[in-house]
């Protein structure tokens, strides 16, 4: 593949990147009451007023991200939603624990507009991504006690070692945040990880147990491409960081190559939502449809694998994948993308946010790819 | 429309509660372990063997009605199969509460193979289809104890005292427990469906506040219109028992006719199972599909209040339903019903039994219009 289709590739990306921050920056700011609304329509339209904490702490992450490492996205505007947003969530997203146990406490699920705590939920990815959110803005604000918050959070007694280790979600979303700093439990975590890959090698299950063997019925066969495929750039992250050439080997045959090889759908194209690996029919309704979020981890996924090893079959899937994603989830009338096709690939909710999709996989895909391929061109150049 | 169409009708679907009964009492028997298998592929097969309370406790509520009220239903194999299914719920399903408090205890909301609890929920439904499942029961059986421990449950303190009153879910599933028994409560429950007429009368809305407002929100905006149909058969069985004509002009103007008109799918057929009364996209990603027990909801509720009122139009918005129903949802392969087909009504799951698909709609349908019909064609004969 020419350095020209790359460079094209990078225009392309770029542009999107900004006008997808523009429409939230326009869009989604509570300006009464600090936070960001999740639920916005298919031309920018709030039609819900809840305001869901995972999203709100992405976006804060999002933001800050944006604002520390890409020069155009260094303005005012951006920081001040970044701290608008900690700032609500920090008033309103910490709920105490209920269980007793001292200075322990919970993120709420979703906040009424003004802040009050609609549901809290037994997971800890709330907790995590408030953490996310407090980590980066305190790099952008060098504020030390939002730091010492986020680290404090970290350390809460039992938070790491109280959860279920059979789903691949929990070790992924620690690994995220423990990464720079907690060397041992991002072992642990690659570790969790790694115990997915089942079937002698041939297939990456989302859930298993806690020994790493498979379970049974459809929990146990149950197989989640996008998933995967975000476990695998996570896991090339790693292995750069940590340089461990073994990972780096499983992360590309197990995490890249091998869930697109499953998820791909012949007939229709796109990544399938959940497969079941014996090819039954899935319990999930919205088995075969096309979401927005695997294909982004998709995107970052191939090119991150292909700029660590230079294998040109590895950017001509991330060619294929790419036509596919921008031929059907950008909406050209209002910009953003479309979240959810049908298997055949036309729109079947047309929202931009929602309860699960806010400023977060499509920001963080266009910007992970941008800086790969700043990176490629820099050497071709 | 002629007799010789009611008839008709009556023959297929006569025909076709004799097949459904065949499918399941020949593949869901777990002759070593005792229950129901709910998982059920298209040809039969188990691919998953879960066993879930709501399905195991309807399974046995639908094998005794077809035992005690039709002819030829009334076989040993199905009255055997109704015992076994409720040992295997007195030995399991029950679990003590967890929170203290004397005798009282839940449902599990599914069991192992071998009757081990895997999950239980804080709704009161596995509890309640616990319950229906033995005081039928008792009426094949005669078994005064059964209908005693049914009895008792009904009385623990605090059971629908405790329950949200927001969703139409939990007035329905108590009018079902107690129409025949407890008229106060059954008049408290039908009160409670009514709240959820809303916007001058022109929608039926899922979820209401406590005190029957319009909620915030999607939530509050939520439209089913399969939920409002069965209420609407629910509330004219009602109005039927106990001789209330303002409710069943209700029930047949709000709660069959307008569901319908609001529900249907004009462009490819069928019924949506969500929508948003002010035309936003629901949130839910299956809200287009089409499900296989809304459609059997609005065969009854249209059939009966046909029978009831003698309207024609109710009987040619029946044949419509019933027209798209057989057409799409019926498997001539295999036997029984695909649950789960696209917005444009191809197949989207093929399996015949899931988490929330069993022996129930499919065989209380057809069961239920036969028995209309028979009513229907003896009043012309």
């Amino acid at each position: 593949m020419s350095v020209m289709k790359l460079e094209e590739y990078r225009q392309h990306i770029r542009a999107q990147l900004d006008s997808v921050t523009d429409f939230w920056l326009k869009h989604s700011h509570d300006t009464d009451h600090g936070g960001f609304f999740s639920c916005i329509g298919r031309d920018g339209q709030v039609y819900d007023d809840m305001k869901y904490v995972w999203l709100q702490g992405r976006q804060v992450w999002m933001y800050c991200r944006l604002y520390r490492t890409l020069e155009r996205f260094h303005r005012p505007e951006i920081l001040q939603a970044a701290q608008a947003g900690g700032r609500f969530l920090r008033q309103f997203a910490r709920v105490s624990d209920g269980s007793g146990g001292g200075n322990r406490w919970k993120c709420a699920f979703c906040l009424t507009r003004d802040g009050k705590a609609v549901k809290v939920q037994r997971t800890i990815f709330s907790e995590c991504f408030y953490v996310m959110a407090m980590d980066e803005l305190s790099r952008v604000t060098d504020d030390k006690d939002l730091q010492l918050e986020a680290e404090q959070m970290m350390e809460q007694p039992g938070l790491p070692g109280d959860v279920p280790t059979s789903s691949m979600a929990v070790p992924m979303m620690l690994l995220c945040l423990v990464v720079d700093k907690y060397r041992e439990l991002a072992s642990w975590c690659v570790q969790q990880i790694l115990q997915h890959v089942q079937r002698n090698g041939t297939a990456v299950l989302e859930n298993v147990s806690v020994d790493g063997a498979e379970l049974p019925g459809c929990a146990g066969r149950l197989q989640n491409p996008g998933h995967a495929l975000e476990a695998g750039w996570f896991l090339l992250q790693y292995s750069e960081q940590f340089g461990d050439p073994q990972i780096k080997k499983t992360a590309v045959d197990k995490f890249v190559k091998l869930p697109y090889q499953r998820g791909w759908d012949k007939e229709n194209g796109g990544l399938f939502y959940f497969l079941d690996v014996d090819g039954h029919c899935p319990t999930q309704l919205e088995w075969s449809m096309k979401l927005w979020w695997p294909h982004c981890e998709a995107l970052i996924a191939f090119l991150m694998a292909f700029s660590q090893t230079g294998e040109s079959e590895l950017l001509e899937t991330f060619s294929q994948i790419y036509d596919y994603t921008f031929k059907h989830f950008p909406d050209t009338r209002s910009g953003e993308w479309f979240g959810y096709l049908t298997r055949e690939g036309n729109v079947a909710l047309d929202f931009k946010g929602g309860p699960f999709k806010g400023f977060f996989h499509v920001p963080r895909c266009l910007y992970m790819c941008e800086r790969i391929l700043d990176g490629l061109l820099a050497h071709r150049d």
